[in-house]
């Protein structure tokens, strides 16, 4: 890193517990007065005015010019804002067949992104690609590696992201894959890894339309159904690493056995997989997804009823998890959400069959995040982990 | 109330953020020291001092007497605690049959006790009830009406804490019960409305086996089946007052219907009425619990997988429970615990058999919570919005 970033990422990793929470504060709701900080913190504006000084001499952080006649810096009431360049973020999405990467600066802004196809699915293979966009970056960048900050990675599965190990990955084929320590080898910054639903969570609750929402979650369908929980102000990683595994749910019929192993499973029957091969199954001959689309536009029975069945346990599953932890708001995303219109209404039928209470108030919306919106989640995680 | 009691109440009700915060954490961390409170919330020293010294003036909060020289009362280090016996606050837990009401002090440790039988479901009968054991723990504790802070009462179902309305309690029968307000006619202290497993949660989570544990859930087994959740140190309420509502997943058969007009949820299929439902078709004559458990413990093959399919079902609903929230601990009660020898092994096997890669490492333990237990739960929401 170059003086400036290792200074500003060392004043950072080494603030007081009230620092961090100032820096946070600004770095989410900027721009925002000391009164306000003060406010959203339960800290004093003396504390405040005290953790915010480094950050402005640091340039993190921008205060208006001394207005009082003491030369004390700023009044309470005038806005400071994160210097949102003074840092630069690397995020990566790794899928099944390529990897997506961004820089971005402190408000998970693209800077420059690219992209590389997997030539392999294997770890090594992906860890070279990933060195190969990054290098990539920093070129696009002009800035040299010293001028990053720290990068995030996101992948699918069951991933400890206080270890950086991939313990489970269905989509890859991954089991107990060491993948931060074996790319922080390769890198001067720090590395933080998450499950990719998780890391888009984070990235919605601190840059996206998560931000006021006081619990919503995000449900992903596609080649994997996955989800992400938001509640009481906070990111649910759950205790051993495992949570919004919404794919996982046994509502399916226990004759299904799900790439994960387990029987009955929702990704088992409404899956991108699962509907190619119930639409392949009932025609006697394969049928890839762009065509079992058309096909169910075209009105054929055996595709609509594919994709019916899919809808059925998406929405159902959603209910189930609306009950347990009541958010206001569920965003559906992933790519499955471009044939949205073939899921909609048995979807939301079954969400309402199921929904107890005044749970089925809960709003339920589409998001069409692009592959560089995961990065960004991705990106997100490692501002976070800077921070906590 | 009395000059204190509701000197107290306006000083804590009128308390600042950071004020709330220091009362709460000497309430559910007490004895503690000033260095540790202003730990735990983050706050300065001088800002701890400022905000406990009003409530040690008040009667609130002991403190050790003064030991510096300039007179400024207790050292950082020595630790102040809660007067326990400074408020009383009364739970009460409404059952279909019966009421059950405890005094408490602010720890939620029973004062005094009692219970009524219940003339009728209706709310009026209710409100009756609640109204005689209220007068007869009034003369058990000798204090007078005034002496008492605060009034929680927990009932089965869709409650809405923010208005108390009862929206939806199967058990009692009831549909959008202005149940606060109507007590709250009656009693000069405030009344707190929370769902009664909810209120369970919340005095685990402030006094109970939950302090200490970052996230865990309770899921009570019996007539009716419920959870509660507290994750990243909080209780999930629900954006609508709505979560935990385990018992009404759709895990089970869709041809059955349940009591709340749904089909296929757990209840359905695995509370008490439904194993007494399943024994007498399969016997041909009206079989109780009771005899069921008998049965089952004498080996009926019909009693034991009665019991076998309500257990399945439970273990399947804690696994995506754990799934999609992941909490450490999963701790089972409600009346049904006293027949858990006959639920654990298929519970437990069907818990592993869908629980998601590490969340398998989630504990579960039974924990037979009384009937007063659940009271004092109910005390505990009371106290809870005492302080916030
Ligand atoms: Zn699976
Ligand atoms: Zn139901």
């Amino acid at each position: 890193m170059d003086h400036d970033t290792a200074s500003r990422t060392t004043l950072i990793r080494s603030a007081s517990d009230a620092g961090s929470r100032v820096f946070e504060t600004i770095l989410t709701r900027s721009p925002i007065s000391r009164i306000d900080i003060a406010r959203q913190t339960g800290l004093s504006q003396a504390a405040v005015t005290k953790a915010v000084a480094p950050l402005v001499a640091a340039g993190l952080v921008d205060a208006p010019p001394a207005s009082h006649r003491d030369g004390t810096p700023g009044r309470p009431v005038s806005p400071v804002s994160i210097v949102l360049e003074s840092m630069v973020m690397l995020g990566v999405k790794v899928n099944v067949d390529e990897v997506i990467a961004v820089a971005t600066d402190l408000a998970t802004t693209v800077l420059t992104s690219t992209r590389r196809a997997l030539p392999a699915d294997d770890p090594h293979s992906v860890i070279d690609a990933i060195s190969d966009v990054v290098a990539e970056l920093e070129q696009n960048l002009g800035l040299g590696a010293s001028a990053i900050a720290g990068i995030g990675v996101s992948v699918s599965g069951d991933v400890d992201s206080s270890t950086g190990v991939v313990r489970e990955s269905n989509i890859m084929g991954w089991a107990d894959v060491p993948l931060g320590d074996l790319l922080q080898s390769r890198f001067a910054w720090p590395v933080t890894i998450e499950n990719d639903v998780h890391a888009l969570t984070i990235g919605e609750h601190w840059f996206g339309i998560g931000l006021g929402t006081a619990s919503f979650a995000i449900v992903t369908i596609g080649r994997g159904i996955g989800s992400g929980l938001h509640l009481n102000g906070e990111v649910v990683s759950g205790a051993f690493g495992v949570s919004g595994e919404i794919g996982h749910l046994p509502l399916a019929d226990p004759a299904l056995v799900c790439p994960c192993g387990r029987r009955g499973c929702v990704e088992a029957a409404a899956s991108t997989g699962a509907i190619e091969a119930a639409v392949s199954a009932a025609l006697g001959r394969p049928v890839a997804i762009d065509e079992a689309v058309a096909l169910a536009h075209a009105g054929d029975p055996e595709a609509e009823s594919a994709f019916r069945e899919a809808a059925r346990l998406i929405g159902t599953a959603i209910a189930t998890l609306v009950n347990l932890t009541g958010p206001e708001l569920v965003i559906i995303g992933g790519e499955g959400v471009s044939d949205f219109d073939l899921f909609e209404k048995t979807l939301r039928d079954a969400f309402e069959n199921h929904a107890f209470g005044a749970a089925v108030r809960c709003r339920i919306v589409t998001r069409p995040h692009t592959f560089e919106d995961w990065a960004r989640g991705a990106a997100a995680t490692a501002i976070q982990s800077l921070v906590r």
